[in-house]
């Protein structure tokens, strides 16, 4: 694989960053990878709005700045306005059906894949705190690019006190990520 | 101000990257500047190394990766070694006393401080989860590149449930920085 590009954009206290982090962290300590995560933080953060961004390659990373992300993961609806022009072409989006909804144009060839992350965190994991997780299952599913042992081992180490919660969390967002594929 | 770099290297479970994500938020929603926090995870991540970066600007940022750091914070003898070279002449290394010796040659004019901080965790706090929060204090103390009031409030923010435990922490931080200026 060469260089694959991930950004994920929501508002504070959805997790945008710890899903960054875990993403990381799962990929290199588990899947081989190499990985730059980044977090750009400017007076709009002031707003609530939170990005993250992963650079994943099987080579050393030179640039680690993301350019035209595969994959968007839009988590409110502002982050989808501030940053649906910059998906590449062909590209995956990934959105919270229940926060978001496709306006607008898309990039040529792009797919969109609805996942009501908040609402199975809330109503099936029993915390939005799950929120996250969830989503992480949801992209490991959909896009294949993040091992779903490595995924379940780094959730285990990072929460051992809420292994079961998340680990649920995981598996719903990966029967959620198969769904949104199978429609 | 222009640009400011900070990098941060330890081993995993210091929560290296924790302490450089809140570093960013606490910049950015209090202080006023832009921010870029960035992970580079490789093959080294495998022997339980982290390191974790900080840009620090009054303007945008183009260029996110650290060149020259102006402060390195050691909290691992293996994250001495591998970073003590990139510091910056008359730059800041920020050591825990208790795991890092200063060896081998320092770049030109560097100033040291030792601070316990995993001592003072376990001892003081009660918890060597918060030896980053203890850190953060006494980085803020001794490079004065942070607000305490920011800093402050996103913790409690962060940590609502341990915001107590945080604040003292943030405190007893920020005295040991104090004592390592002085000495």
């Amino acid at each position: 694989m060469g260089r694959f590009e991930v950004r994920i954009g929501g508002f504070g206290g959805q997790g945008v960053v710890t899903m960054a982090v875990v993403m990381g962290e799962t990929l290199s300590l588990h899947d081989n990878k190499f990985c730059v995560q980044t977090q750009s933080y400017g007076p709009e953060a002031r707003g609530g709005a939170s990005k993250s961004e992963v650079v994943i390659s099987d080579e050393e990373i030179d640039y680690p700045k993301v350019q035209e992300p595969d994959v968007f993961i839009a988590m409110s609806r502002a982050a989808y306005l501030e940053y649906i022009d910059g998906l590449k072409e062909d590209g995956i989006l990934i959105i919270d059906q229940d926060l978001v909804d496709v306006e607008g144009n898309l990039p040529d060839g792009v797919t969109v894949y609805k996942v009501p992350a908040t609402r199975i965190a809330d109503k099936e994991v029993g915390t939005k705190l799950a929120t996250n997780v969830v989503m992480l299952g949801a992209f490991a599913a959909i896009t294949g690019q993040i091992s779903v042992e490595g995924l379940k081992a780094q959730v285990e180490d990072r929460w051992p006190r809420f292994a079961k919660t998340n680990l649920l969390a995981l598996e719903l967002g990966m029967k959620a990520g198969e769904k949104a594929k199978s429609t």
